[in-house]
């Protein structure tokens, strides 16, 4: 039998690694992943033989991540975060469908056991470190238009508004995509007030994490980098000082309760 | 100084808990959960004074716990899955609001140092068991009109219809309540195929778990029970078969790449 695990890492702190993704990782000869997730991970890696690809060869990654499982090494396809949000998971099974349909050549993928790891996400990391921003309903959006036509992203920030989510972007800027992020704010202004709470939050759990929280309407794509994730509140969300602490929360609604 | 720490202990199985909970329930004299919870978290717990309130006293179980911390107890409010997400955190900040706003009468509450720890939630223990169910964009809606008007959920998941969002349905059912479902599901079923991929998974990640994958116009609220999460695809979520194995995956528009 062969043997592909999925599985994310969280957001980057030891301390919140699923011991599940451990084991994973442990128990494979072949890791398929960005170094920088692999230092992060330490000595757990230590023997393992490491493949890697550049940036944007996601599919090449998936690819390569199935084929070693197919010659019967047990691997692991890393991402930090959850690897089902955003990132390879779907991949190796939009592989795993093409092959099931006759549009791919390797037979022997199908008779990969795949098993997918969650992790925390970014937009938990986030919440969590500046109270309980999720604490109602919320959505995530990807801004990132390489895959998705701007049209759709578009609606769905609209319908977002709409919906009063607390909604997570997700890819918010990069160096060739500078203009979305300030476009969806704009969305967001016509359906929420102009002072709902933004978390700005850049390499959320890592050494040099970074957390700001401002009003929707001092949202700039130009303070946003492409290690930073974006959660703007719903039309409740509070934005409370505590001395020099500061807190953004979601009500479910306890107050009349309270 | 005083503290308290949220913590969310994952959809169950003891190898998804972050280690950072396990330290900080391991930190603290007191606890603050649901017995249930307790007892998944095994040996960790030992030794601690354990503080239990009835299901349905949210608001009592956050006081207590900021009165024991503000009383020099370092505490854990415990909560399955994120606590961040539909849970005990957003009360706790909710309670510190009122404080700050001088509506309680808990200046002491003030003190209290507060660290949330996230973790994985069931949309996230779901869709890894089934492949990569939130590949792209989605979203979360509570189906408990407890809280929240009837009416505003109803506008979110239209919302979540019109921007074709994987959508994640929290408390989709209770005793008290069996109908809020089946509204859904015909909301949906305006936007999105009758053959959309759905999700039905009880007990997440525990001994007695079970996934089932049907048809979103087979979706009924007599077959889910307070320990579901129901899952609903976006209309291009697809569902596979692969032998023995079901999967469902939701594409980011890798395909006219591969």
């Amino acid at each position: 039998m062969t043997k592909l695990f999925v599985v994310g890492t969280g957001p980057g702190d030891a301390s919140l690694i699923a011991p599940r993704a451990i084991t994973a990782i442990a128990a494979s000869s072949d890791l398929v992943a960005y170094g920088l997730y692999l230092e992060l991970l330490g000595s757990v890696c230590d023997g393992k033989q490491h493949h890697d690809l550049p940036l944007g060869e996601e599919i090449g990654r998936a690819r390569l991540a199935l084929n070693l499982a197919a010659q019967g090494k047990t691997t692991a396809l890393i991402s930090s975060g959850d690897i089902g949000i955003y990132a390879m998971a779907t991949l190796v099974f939009e592989l795993l469908d093409m092959q099931l349909q006759g549009k791919e050549n390797h037979p022997e993928w199908l008779d990969v056991q795949i098993e997918v790891v969650p992790g925390i996400s970014a937009m938990q990391a986030g919440a969590s470190r500046v109270g309980a921003m999720l604490g109602h309903d919320f959505c995530t959006v990807s801004l990132s238009d390489l895959l998705t036509p701007w049209q759709t992203i578009e609606k769905r920030i609209e319908a977002a508004g709409l919906g009063d989510f607390v909604i997570s972007f997700y890819n918010p800027v990069s160096k060739k995509r500078d203009w979305q992020l300030n476009s969806a704010r704009d969305i967001l202004l016509k359906y929420r007030p102009a002072s709902t709470p933004v978390l700005i939050g850049r390499q959320l759990s890592r050494e040099d994490e970074k957390l700001t929280i401002i009003r929707l309407d001092e949202l700039d794509a130009k303070d946003v980098d492409m290690f930073t994730l974006v959660s703007v509140g719903n039309s409740e969300s509070r934005h409370i000082v505590n001395g020099t602490k500061e807190w953004v929360y979601t009500p479910r609604g306890y107050r009349k309760k309270l």
